[in-house]
């Protein structure tokens, strides 16, 4: 069994109303490949948030009396604490200069997932999708409609995580697949009824495209093929776990 | 760019005593692949310790009182617990059935990695490897000198995650690759210098070989291949946050 993950190069800088799904349907074939059925598209955050116009001026921003209060304790700029608090449903922890928030989508994550890296214009941010399951919906539509393949759509973000060091690749939206697979009730290879297994694997898959999809944002998709799924429902949301089903937190 | 990751099929029922390495480089060989150089190879926990002999029976085990109590309120094996709180250093949660434990390497995961399935034992449990580090070593000195070539070797095991819902697969054990890649100092595509990037490239390589290895184990070991990384000296440990450094516990 063989999975291959393929980075889609040349995109360029992709600007607001930008038609995602077809630079990539190009892209993918100038470097002579097709996307295939039973492949899956993984999309980093940055180039959904751009095509959609998820761009803010922070030169715009007119700070509150509490967003300059906690930019003065964490030394940041209060106008990119007062976005990330707009993009906030509830502040996590907030200290040694950081910010970690559940955003309005439930994701918990660093600065509500508002960042500064790789946009281009000065004293910019770009906020996550407003909507990361219709974005990925969408792009699974038109890739359809281009090559007239139905594969799943991941778009993902680098996320911290708790008490381990180092960012990997969350998803964030899910289009075409279920984000998470129940082996509970399965077996094991001696027949043992395994109890507790839940694969992540939407995670898992976000991960492995991070391996092909550049830092510096020159590669921001990937596709994943050979890897044996089942079509189905899927959403970000189906990966969040309930505050009280959370031993972890 | 593109990135293989290739389950390693047939490796037969694992031992006490067996070589692993030696087993690996023989099912490689049957499916007409060789180990290459600037592969990586990731190896499911699972073999390692049973390899190492890392197996307990419970009929074996005199629980203490606080096991026993903890059991009950639990409703878990009292001897299972025993081996449980053994190979702990903290409990982390204790609720609704479940233990959170930090082991005594420093893993955060539940049971301590005890576990009970793929095992082919009755009334059996597995335990982490006592040194993952060392055992992912020992199978790259053994590895270079069946095959000469030095191949970074990452064992993982499925843990859980706070905040979100199913396992992924993370790195415990590490020897030849450095498990984060630091990226602060680095520029982005628009040459802004980035901040806060480190990529737990370990734990994503360790996601990634998981969409390859069996749930019911039959796969439990893969090569990565075209992944470009850097040789260096790494540790499981490298990918533990210090509490005090941690803000998402």
């Amino acid at each position: 069994m063989s999975v291959s993950i393929i980075g889609i190069q040349g995109i360029p800088d992709i600007q607001k109303g930008d038609d995602l799904a077809q630079i990539i349907v190009d892209r993918v074939k100038r470097q002579k490949e097709t996307i295939k059925d039973h492949d899956i598209l993984v999309i980093s955050q940055k180039v959904v948030s751009k095509a959609e116009g998820q761009i803010i001026q922070l030169d715009a921003i007119q700070p509150s009396v509490f967003s300059r209060q906690i930019a003065k304790e964490l030394q940041r700029d209060p106008r990119h604490v007062e976005v990330i608090l707009n993009e906030s449903k509830k502040i996590i922890r907030m200290r040694s200069g950081h910010l970690i928030t559940e955003t309005r989508h439930g994701f918990i994550c660093a600065n509500s997932g508002v960042d500064q890296s790789n946009i281009g214009k000065k004293n910019s941010v770009t906020l996550l999708p407003k909507n990361p399951d219709a974005s990925a919906n969408l792009i699974r539509k038109k890739i359809h409609q281009l090559t007239g393949r139905n594969v799943p759509v991941i778009i993902t973000d680098t996320f911290g995580r708790a008490w381990r060091m180092g960012q990997v690749n969350f998803a964030i939206g899910v289009s075409g697949i279920k984000p998470v697979h129940d082996y509970r009730g399965k077996r094991d290879m001696y027949r043992r009824v395994l109890h507790v297994t839940e694969i992540a694997l939407a995670d898992e898959l976000a991960s492995a495209g991070e391996l092909v999809m550049n830092k510096s944002d020159r590669i921001p998709a990937a596709i994943i093929r050979g890897y044996r799924y089942r079509f189905g429902h899927g959403s970000g949301k189906d990966l969040l776990r309930p505050e009280d089903k959370d031993l972890f937190r």
